[in-house]
């Protein structure tokens, strides 16, 4: 939950005069989104999500992540479509801030992924992964295997205030990673952040998908171990076989999986653990306890971590491979 | 803001399955109203705004607030209106609480309200007024002038953490209140809490009142006295008197004041000062740091208090009578 930036009446009725958008009816902050702050703004042609964009952002990946929803909406994606103001611009300015407007999206994240759930975020996955070809911008990923060990150097020294033996765990698994970490995989456009809070569902069925502002380049089976580590996970931090399945199915359906991609999948998968164990664990030793953001538990990313530390092969993850 | 209940998806579903609303299409948490939790759900059928009523709202009130929003709304004030369920039920229950399901009314409230907002809320505060004749529920004011004094003492040995003069300011005030204030005024239904951020605006009409969760039976001249407190003070505490003089001649416009209510007026804004004074003092100091609601600094109605003491009759107000 987040809302940050206060906005003026004044500053919103210019912004909102700035679109083709018509009157400005209300604009209401909403709890979701970390990293930004959103509002959900009705006007007499729609409902619109206005995203302001707080430090965490780097201004230069705005093209990037706005760029990247036109491309995938242009080919069938159902994601947020950035709105052009009256000059054509998607990226604009509001209370000193970058700001856009794209367009609402409804459905409800699931708050507790069901087996049907998985296999159709496999599907939806897979081919934003196909959509995503051809996208002329580039970024790398920041929270990639390079970025792991210089992230985990800012907090090394406190890691075991929040376990003790964590320090020790992740320079262990870092070493291990960085000695086999998979190279040639097939790469594209990845959205890198694909939990549950960013898939949206009416009853059944897949709505969309929102909040590219992790997307970057990389292996696309590596936002598969993004995803099998989000969703597939009780809440008892135990693997479940059967989400894990129809994940996978969901996904190798609409793109086949390479036969290189099915033998590192586990490594993907402690390497996606890695980066979620790092960034919760940064976060939770320097967000300070009286902030209005409520800090993940890092402990869960240890747990899925040893999970994959003990996985052979794709098998344990439920997928059934045909020999 | 607040978003303190968390529903599962089934519950959601569920709840809103037994209203005739269509199929649920989203559902946001929003970061307005600070006594409950609030959603701002898109079925087919519309917009509306879910309240789950959280510890602070008495549940046996409920069907005053709710009751009152179908009188007024009936008699033409623009606010919620109450959807009643399959079952006729405007009252219901999600996630263990008391919750209802209003219809979402547009608009924006002003963070900075100008003169013309002062005029038409004054306008829209006599309108709601004379609506709420008939109402046949009836509900004290908890925090009138009787609930004051239980409400200093619970936090009065404390009162100095906030300035040193606090203690010796509320006492005198609260024994001159006692002793001075009015009887006789026309009583009827108020709103008690006619802040800027119960106001709603598109462009510069009124589009409608909302948060009825204080409303209660009183003198109509101490609702006000509320809104004089609430709109015409400048950031810097200083009183405005042209928006002042708006918003007495808007509301004498509609509902003719009498010589008794002009009268009193400053000792109802002072009353009036008092009570935000007390239940802000009291949430200071009784709001942990770390919670996720914004604490309202006291002291803006320690000097809102020592200017109503220093006027001398409505005039200062900027209201010019007819002599």
């Amino acid at each position: 939950m987040a809302v940050y930036t206060e906005i003026s009446d004044e500053d919103l009725a210019r912004f909102i005069r700035s679109y083709d958008l018509g009157s400005l009816l209300s604009c209401k902050g909403i709890a979701e989104g970390v990293e930004n702050t959103n509002y959900l703004v009705h006007t007499t042609k729609g409902a619109f999500i206005l995203t302001i964009y707080e430090k965490r952002v780097d201004p230069k990946d705005l093209p990037f992540f706005l760029g990247l929803m036109e491309h995938l909406s242009a080919r069938g994606v159902t994601c947020p479509l950035p709105v052009r103001d009256a000059k054509g611009r998607v990226l604009n300015e509001l209370a000193g801030r970058h700001a856009a407007l794209v367009t609402f999206l409804e459905g409800m994240w699931p708050k507790r992924p069901k087996v049907e759930h998985c296999l159709e975020l496999g599907k939806a996955l897979a081919r934003m992964h196909v959509a995503g070809e051809g996208f002329a911008l580039h970024r790398p990923n920041a929270l990639g295997l390079l970025g792991w060990r210089p992230l985990f150097d800012k907090f090394s020294p406190r890691a075991e205030e929040i376990l003790p033996e964590l320090k020790q765990l992740i320079s262990d698994e870092l070493s291990f990673l960085e000695a086999s970490w998979p190279n040639g995989l097939p790469q594209g456009v990845i959205h890198a952040d694909l939990f549950p809070d960013n898939v949206f569902f009416i009853g059944d069925r897949l709505s969309g998908l929102i909040d590219f502002y992790f997307a970057c380049d990389d292996a696309l089976a590596y936002d598969i171990a993004v995803s099998l580590n989000a969703w597939c996970f009780e809440p008892n931090c135990h693997f479940n076989a059967t989400k894990g399945r129809a994940l996978l199915e969901g996904y190798d359906g609409v793109r086949k999986l390479t036969e290189t991609e099915r033998n590192v999948l586990p490594i993907l998968a402690r390497g996606a653990a890695m980066r979620f164990l790092l960034t919760r664990s940064y976060d939770w030793l320097n967000t300070p306890k009286d902030a209005l953001v409520a800090r993940k538990d890092p402990i869960d990313y240890v747990r899925r971590l040893r999970f994959h530390q003990s996985v052979q092969s794709i098998d344990n993850y439920g997928f059934e491979q045909v020999r």
